[in-house]
């Protein structure tokens, strides 16, 4: 499973002492920016090429909260691919001790720059061949 | 169905033109805020009394962008209520035309300051109580 | 002085537990956000109208931490103008007791949507009108 | 100079399509945290002696606007060091052609949990001989 490592950021965390909950959601984007770079195509360049992937939705559980000082691992996967929809799976884990922290998962539709639903593997096979890729590492 | 009102932030904003996804879990929590003082207790007095209610889970489906210029209603509701943890719902509505925008969950368990769980209705009966007004009134 | 009111978010607080001090600039953004719209002119119209006022620097001095619960009162003011840049001040005040809490500035370059500098007053002389009734308010 | 890299996070960026000015704070307090480490002590070790390095001010100067897809290298000093506060220094640099995105600095105070001033040379020596240390690496 392709993964990314990142040191928790103080502003990041809340007066709880952790870090706040939506502050997991650019954490997955951040391993998916790494996880295309690893496929072959930046998600900039898919952009530059006329192509969003917005989100249709978005999920994400809790289990021990981050703290400013953890260094933690992002591992991510593509779990599902259309032609009009993707999901990805993630899972963060604290590197001191392999704890598993939270667990969730984005789905993305497949858009133009208008947000224009689109299908993608007849409008860019070659983004739809570098899903496909990376989808079919995780088989 | 309790609501509050936000205008959109230019800092929620990415680059796609649209609300980031991550930034709708803040507007979610400005809602409960609101709700809370509706019940007669603030959440700043809750973690005062030595309770917190840190997220078990959190979703979020996205309909349509919103945009910077946008006044939009977040609609609450405590859904379920447990001795152990609650579920609350929301909706984001754009006030100009009353387009749902978004709609999602979170999951709340009840610790003390050291997040162990504990039993509300045991520990702060008057807690439980407030919530459990809050959760009738969508009877 | 045009004035707006914000309550703390909790997401704003960090672990000190107290409003993190990056948080004061969307604050800002969002006091000038309403001080535009009093002028006759949203902002969202002014970047429709192919303009931006990208910033050029910023400041912020802290005097006492914000805090969840707190509702704050934002100054501001437009304190310079001129053909290629504007500079706005601004106070957080505690609603509670007066209490100043920050204050600070920021520059803005006036622009095309490529970043490009534009002579304000010569390009669109109505936005340069809207913002000298906005300055002179305070004269 | 102290250096450290970062890649831009897509949610750092706003409808303008660079880097929100507010998101530069953090990247300071990134370069920070890095930059005590070198020095032998964690900011996070430093706050569980009881000790807080909040802000007294900040300022950021904005040269050309940061892009995702951007690598920066965030580069940071100690400039002044007294017993009472300290002030750091701080360079943006975009990786691929070296060129200055921006620059600022930031302010603190040394106090205790409760935010009460304190004299760190006398409270906590190694502290004050731990910041004495990376001071000195810029004469």
């Amino acid at each position: 499973m392709f993964s990314t490592k990142l040191e928790v950021r103080y502003c990041e965390t809340d007066r709880m002492g952790v870090v706040h909950h939506s502050r997991y959601f650019p954490w997955f984007e951040v391993a998916r920016t790494e996880f295309f770079k690893q496929g072959g195509m930046s998600y900039d360049e898919v952009e530059k090429r006329g192509v969003m992937f917005p989100l249709v939705d978005c999920y994400c559980k809790f289990i021990e909260g981050a703290q400013y000082g953890d260094t933690v691992k992002i591992e991510v996967e593509l779990e599902e691919l259309g032609v009009a929809k993707c999901r990805f799976n993630y899972r963060v884990i604290r590197c001191s001790d392999g704890a598993l922290l939270a667990n969730g998962y984005t789905t993305h539709g497949f858009t133009n720059l208008s947000f224009k639903p689109i299908n993608i593997k007849k409008v860019c096979p070659d983004i739809y061949e570098m899903l496909y890729k990376l989808c079919g590492e995780f088989d």
